[in-house]
């Protein structure tokens, strides 16, 4: 598609997506899609049609319908793995990045994290790339190290490169930080984390919506999203990893479809990425979040990316001036701006916004380890997303503007 | 409401369900509701809703839809606890049963089970209540016990009885066998389990849509149901389990909405239900599951459990002077038939019946052992739903016999 059709298809995106609109039909300027994401009528309809017409259990019925049911799981799996440049066994349906990545630390980390071994993880991290290491490190007897950040609040990979050891066998980052925006330098951590002999996984719940993906490129060895951050549905994830990986780690869950035979006295298991899919799966989210990929991609993930970072500076424009405004996160942020109201709360501010149909996130945003770093209880956040347009920009800062009126 | 208008309701009940017509609109006659339930158009409706004019995140946000939200997934636990006679905090939602058990397994077992401790479970059971117990058993050292059934395939208490020891910590069994209907004395099982200081977990899989369900008087510990089988969405499942358990277990998955307080020195835990729910939810199935078992108690368990047990007993009489069938299970099975047609293995039979627009399922329903135990690789098996009614039936013997002349 040429990027002006593309960019057309992105001008009309609001009319795709029905959470856009108040219940009394006015036009809700949503900018918590870091929380998640709103979703197009095209997923919603995948849904209700897999939940209806379409609806049957997967790898298991002798009749058509489960077959066919089957080829669309397995399909919504290949379409998954091609959005990120994985292959399609490459890919655990998991029930999010959260699942994703204490699956990983259960399994692979059990299994090459010992006594005394260190993980690094950034000051940044979301508490789902922080708390499952923690219970990890505590079962086996690993430390945690922390790697600090930039002035800008990039996570500071000269310092982690002077951090890592060959006693570090996992490097824990997140691509996008859901706080500040800040995107890494990927490869380079890679490099770093790969020198001493160390994994590298990458959170990429907030990259996955925003950056245009490439596994391969990377260099990365795990690689964690969610559906419902990606204009998907909830309670659907996924995990990248190699097949060498995958198929070298011990099952997480136990249970129906991850097997190959079981008795009594013992039990065999599926290669991956069955091993890891006990249970009847997430059928119908894999149908939706097949839907959201071929949504996001028709519109093409570099022209959603440039929309958020033109929004991004639009808003970081506005607020730089401002005196008692300040703003965390660097200049190119992806999609994602926090900041502060001198003298309001962040949920002060977050409750005023909302009385104008303006929905910004305040708190810690599951980062508290980064809210003590940066010396604040809260930030207030807002974030973008394809449908993001410059209207919700100025109703945000009119709604600043009236907040700051209130409190004076 | 009165038996005579929720028979009403039963009778019209099959227009409801989209799924049970064919991609050309003639009957589908499904008769697979043990794997997965169909799904009525009010959970369609409230799944779409929820994706679409009513989404947010839950827990988090401090604008009114969110706040919204959080009380639409919070009145979907209320209504789950309601269902089967628990608190709403005793409720953990998880993707499904098998889940569900993973995560007793993992934190309980791991906290309450040692090295030559033992786990009762019986000859019958899923491969979701095995599976999780071998690798429990293997990493801790406990050994598993396994019931046998009695000549008409019940699970064999005074077997139980015989073989519980104060070795025993846990007693899982199914409450109705996916394959043979079978319908345990769960209060009796639970009395023995109790008896020597065992806590008793139930797989009430294939009971929650079947049998009008309350935990107080079944008085067992643990009990698990995945929503799919209950003319719900996919991905969603409960624990229930008392408080006084639920809060003396250790977290499962970390992650965000689980903890109560995170910094890189020491991490604590929210109490139960939160605990055990890290990472965004499954928000919209919760809101699909609430409307799920509004359907099906406006039509009343008891009503549904009537009908099932009149269309087992209708194919058990057409079914049993045939000299060329082996039914299995017990007459009093709570929807549920598993057969076997003589010189017809059951996927043959599948595939015939398949053409005639009649699902069955055919193979050995994640219960292998179940299968060694009755001696056969696989068996046909029949299952109904509250839609199921004679025509399901009488397409289906119609189906046995064209087939037996096939076979001829």
């Amino acid at each position: 598609m040429s990027l002006t059709l593309a960019s057309a298809r992105l001008a009309d995106s609001k009319s795709d997506f029905p959470g856009l609109l108040t219940a009394d039909g006015k036009a809700w300027h949503y900018l918590d899609t870091a929380a998640t994401a709103q979703k197009p009528q095209a997923v919603i309809d995948a849904m209700a049609r897999a939940l209806g017409q379409d609806y049957a259990t997967v790898h298991r019925g002798v009749y058509s319908r489960s077959a066919e049911m089957t080829l669309a799981y397995e399909a919504a799996r290949r379409r998954t793995a091609d959005f990120i440049g994985g292959k399609e066994e490459e890919i655990v349906f998991a029930r999010g990045a959260t699942e994703a990545i204490n699956l990983v630390a259960a399994t692979w980390g059990a299994a090459n994290i010992g006594e005394g071994d260190r993980i690094l993880l950034s000051a940044l991290e979301h508490h789902s790339n922080i708390v499952p290491w923690q219970m990890l490190a505590e079962k086996v007897g690993a430390h945690i190290d922390i790697c600090p950040l930039t002035s800008d609040h990039q996570i500071d990979l000269d310092a982690a490169e002077v951090m890592l050891t060959e006693r570090h066998k996992l490097v824990a980052l997140a691509h996008v930080s859901n706080v500040l925006g800040s995107v890494l330098d990927a490869k380079r951590a890679a490099g770093l984390a790969h020198g001493v002999g160390a994994k590298l996984l990458l959170d990429g719940c907030q990259a996955a919506p925003r950056l245009k993906l490439d596994v391969a490129p990377l260099d990365c060895d795990f690689y964690v999203f969610s559906a419902h951050k990606l204009y998907g549905p909830t309670a659907i994830g996924a995990l990248w990893a190699r097949s060498e990986i995958l198929n070298a780690m011990p099952p997480y869950q136990g249970g129906g479809a991850m097997i190959d035979r079981v008795t009594f006295d013992k039990t065999t298991y599926a290669p991956a990425p069955q091993r890891f899919e006990a249970g009847t799966p997430a059928i119908t989210e894999a149908v939706a979040l097949h839907a959201a990929i071929d949504y996001v991609d028709a519109i093409g993930m570099d022209v959603i990316h440039a929309r958020e970072t033109a929004l991004v500076a639009q808003l970081r424009d506005a607020l730089s001036p401002m005196n008692d405004v300040t703003i965390y996160g660097p200049a190119d942020s992806a999609g994602i701006v926090s900041f502060m109201l001198d003298g309001v709360h962040p949920h002060d501010l977050g409750t005023i916004l909302d009385e104008a149909n303006v929905a910004i996130r305040a708190g810690h945003h599951c980062a508290q380890p980064l809210m003590d770093y940066l010396g604040v209880p809260a930030t207030a956040r807002a974030s973008f997303g394809l449908y993001s347009d410059e209207s919700d920009v100025e109703a945000l800062l009119d709604g600043i503007v009236r907040t700051r009126k209130i409190f004076a």
